[in-house]
């Protein structure tokens, strides 16, 4: 055959096989998909790994989680605001304890032991077959390099009912776990009274983060009112909560191309400030200098590839509509009343 | 989680994983993807063993070659039309020998090897991988079962090489050959030239039967007019060229689901009938207990799935639409003026 | 722009829009979306017309209704096969009188008007919308010309309850309606209940059709089992129910490229007969110059484009694994046991 | 039918239409297609008006130009950003002459023309049926309104020869132009002689910005390497291009949903500062205070959706991976070597 022909097949070919997510109501991602590298099923969902154009992904029940291109950019979001916020706070001698809940991808473990301070982490993930799967098919997420450093204290188990009979305190508290979904594993972990439990769990300057699923002002199909019954973001929801149980609360959002949309995460602390939104202010537009300092004591150079000084800008300096559209949510998340994501 | 969740999820699921195929200018067919079994590269040709909707699928080039659910339609029609056209006429002593350019997948010689008077069969197939590749993951076909069948001769090479350095003859030369695509390896199989040759190598009473693509006279994208250039069908064509060579000429065609559309074949044979059209009819619309009885002598019966008496009748008798668009179409495949498929 | 540059971007401007529609569980058919002349609700559906690969498409509630490029094979074959019955019965004289339930499309009509014996058709749709749409933006389907037809009473109710206070009796009845779907309008018309009233409603000689859905015996995703609850075709059970009802049943079936799939139809009559299935059969292999001459006499030359002597024995003539897939399944539908389509 | 049935029914509609869109290789954004308001074709390019999920959408050759739901966003973050800088520079006394090369859509006027101060817009495009189309599908975006307006000078024609004949000056020079694609009208304002001769066109204190394309430095499928012939953004090699012409460029990038993903602008200034780093730190991360008074001053309050300090910081702030992608990318767009996004 001609190369000419080649090139024709070759496209042909690689627009056969699809992988497609919604990712707003009447809104679909669709990537080529090269390989289906396992299939199956825990006790808890469809747990399905394969490649596509951004990589190997991890899919569960249609769901991305991660993929290889860009998981780097969720989980240093999630790990290093609050740790470096942690390590500003003690002049770079802590973190020294972490509590992981969900993280079965093992790579927010692989960030949280970044830190040359951490002494002990503790993760309780439900799943046994995701960290599994994640262990055999995914070992560039951490894999058994990071599930049995020496750090680490891998628990297979419900995370709520761990910390509930915690007696255990941490220097921060990291929430990775599912977008709280109706009949889903992990409502209970998007609840005023859990966050209040977490609280107490912490030491003095400890931090609080939980991811918070889609973090988008801007695409509301139908009009949907934001905060109200049809609104499928939980992430004005899950701010306010903790604003109910913290004094301090930075909502904080990064665009992942392979979810399609701006993602948002919440990190809450309390703190001894008089003026706790100057507090907030003060950590949210930090001197890029003091954020790059501080990676490099306590992680090092060239080894983080999306956090530094000015992306910690970027991401907890939130855009006009985002802002606006969280202010007309007022939603509390209770165990009576829980709210549920798209 | 409540086995309405449940059911629920296995539906997104269900629909995350999709593999899309042209059937016509501006249609596809569009399938749930359960697995890819392998996905792998020829010498000539991307091979994909997927699974879908449909059971296992043999895709070579993004283009689906068969599929679990329905491949027996495609092969029984392919090879007992022509096998029991030779039986019928030797009074069930034949045919003995046949030969098959192609056949990779093993399931078109599986079928004539149902054959109890069949004594030899050779296959040409110039694909190793394809062979191998169906042997693995599609025993289901023929496999290993048929490949080392005593009665089979399986020989990796070019058919139309082959066949031009043989001085064996056949009963029946069976063409389960690709379509006739521009810089495909089997262009020089759809000629008048590979037809007078192949007619050559035939036994009295010997019948030729060659697979003949899409035959649907309905769609017509664009109104495309029949044997024009733009008409992605070589059906008419096919038919027309070995009418050029032999005495009668009898194009059947079937309904696949999984090739999304009625699919064509064209038996070819000599007659010392003065009346030749009339020995057509007599073949196409024969008494189907005739039929039925020489399935059952020659084959068995509950052997066979699609083949018997009445389905004979039906893939014979084409619709009125395929015929006139059939008339229409006057060209003839040649060397020097080969005819391309869509 | 270079021509070539045109080209590139005619293509990808091709594929931009699409109509897709489930043809089968798991199974899409899904085409190139060229216009949406017209998008609205009637007081039962949803009722759009669209232009696309297969020309302009009625489509209600997201299912295909009929296509440009194909609605003549839809139609000619549910309304020629039995008035040519009913014209062989009466040796052309027949039929006159015609019911039409449903038809809302009037290219059943049309069809029937082609019989110049015809001397009445009473037509009566429940949805106004969808015979207005049509008149409007499908005059090639039969529009006003057919609407205002001297021989046509039109009437918008429901076919139902409409026969069942009807005291006229017609040569014909041809059912042109809605596939069976749970909570369906058109449900009461596929019952033994309504078969029994409408055979009383028959002249002697008189002929009963309806179309009867997906007719295919091979694609049986998830190894469903013809006549169990998931079975998602309707046709044996209709072909059984009527049988119940009627001495003589014809089950047959055409491809139907829009539809993606092979159709079936009912046709159902009684007989003086000793041998029914004889007389069925003599029906269904009919000599097709028979057929061909009784066209030519009631209808005239060159006027059909499906319909003639051959293409009624192929349509007639079922394949084997239908015949099979039928004989498996024993539902009969009832006003207390109906059987829903997928 | 019960409201159960009918909740089934709009979703299986809603999902039956489509518009597609390749945003990456291997990836495209797929939305439910409600409408199509109109599709045409210009003398250089398709023309369609759509429905979406994000609202009705202006797509030229399959490319979505913006859409309802989010154009705020691309429109204000490309006008405001400049005209503020120029309005800072001036206390609010300019910037009082525009010149917008495309524009077509009508929303770039209307962003600029809500700045008090501008006395004078010269907008010229290319395509006359745009401009028309957009008056009478997309008012919103400004329509007869913006185009009527007595400080507006509309000129359908190519804003590349106009500016080369042009002696006029202007404070801002906005250039809202398709991407550089090989053969597209707009390759040669994509190009460093362009640049030198639009500086020379600006009033002291002038200020240029052009859109840049797709601004991600995350997903780079198949590793392409940034600034090789593989690449498919263009966003580095317009800011390394600018960065030759001017003294100082800010390359910034905002969210947009419909787009699929961050998209890139580049403004570009000169400056009397001996330290040019810092003089574009200052602005970049101005107290955002600053920026809202001026919007107020110079615009008003509650007008702008997306522009204010807060939004103004993010999108001047771009994230470590896309940075470094930049940093990698030396690439210069000349006439002679141009850049051509995918």
């Amino acid at each position: 055959m001609s190369s000419n022909t080649a090139t024709i097949e070759d496209q042909r070919q690689k627009t056969s096989f699809k992988f497609t997510e919604a990712i707003l109501p009447g809104v679909d991602i669709q990537m080529e998909l090269k390989n289906i590298m396992i299939s199956t099923k825990s006790e808890y969902q469809e747990v399905d790994v394969i490649e596509t154009t951004f990589g190997k992904m991890l899919v569960t029940d249609g769901k991305t989680q991660s993929a290889q291109m860009d998981e780097y950019v969720y989980h240093e979001a999630l790990v290093h605001a609050p740790l470096i916020k942690a390590a500003l706070d003690s002049n770079g001698n802590g973190p020294k304890s972490v509590f992981i809940g969900g993280g079965g991808e093992l790579a927010t473990a692989r960030e949280v032991l970044r830190h040359k301070c951490v002494e002990r982490v503790v993760m309780v993930d439900l799943d046994a077959k995701v960290v599994e799967v994640c262990k055999k098919y995914l070992p560039e997420w951490g894999g058994e390099e990071v599930a049995n450093n020496e750090r680490m204290e891998l628990i297979i188990g419900d995370a709520y009912a761990y910390l509930n009979n915690c007696t255990e305190k941490f220097d921060a508290i990291i929430m990775d776990i599912s977008d709280p979904i109706e009949a889903g594993p992990g409502i209970m972990l998007y609840t005023q009274e859990f966050y209040s439990h977490a609280k107490s769990l912490l030491n003095e300057n400890g931090v609080f983060v939980t991811q918070g699923g889609m973090a988008d002002g801007i695409s509301k199909p139908n009009n949907i009112e934001p905060g109200s019954d049809e609104d499928f973001q939980a992430y004005a929801a899950i701010t306010n909560t903790l604003d109910t149980v913290f004094d301090c609360v930075v909502p904080y959002a990064v665009n992942i191309p392979s979810f399609g949309s701006d993602w948002g995460f919440v990190m809450a602390f309390n703190t001894n400030a008089d003026d706790k939104k100057k507090d907030v202010q003060a950590f949210t537009n930090i001197d890029e200098t003091k954020i790059d300092a501080m990676v490099e004591k306590n992680i090092g150079v060239d080894v983080l590839k999306y956090y530094d000084g000015l992306s910690h800008r970027r991401m907890c300096t939130l855009t006009k509509p985002l802002r606006e559209s969280m202010k007309k949510d007022t939603r509390i998340m209770t165990k009576d009343n829980p709210v549920f994501m798209y």
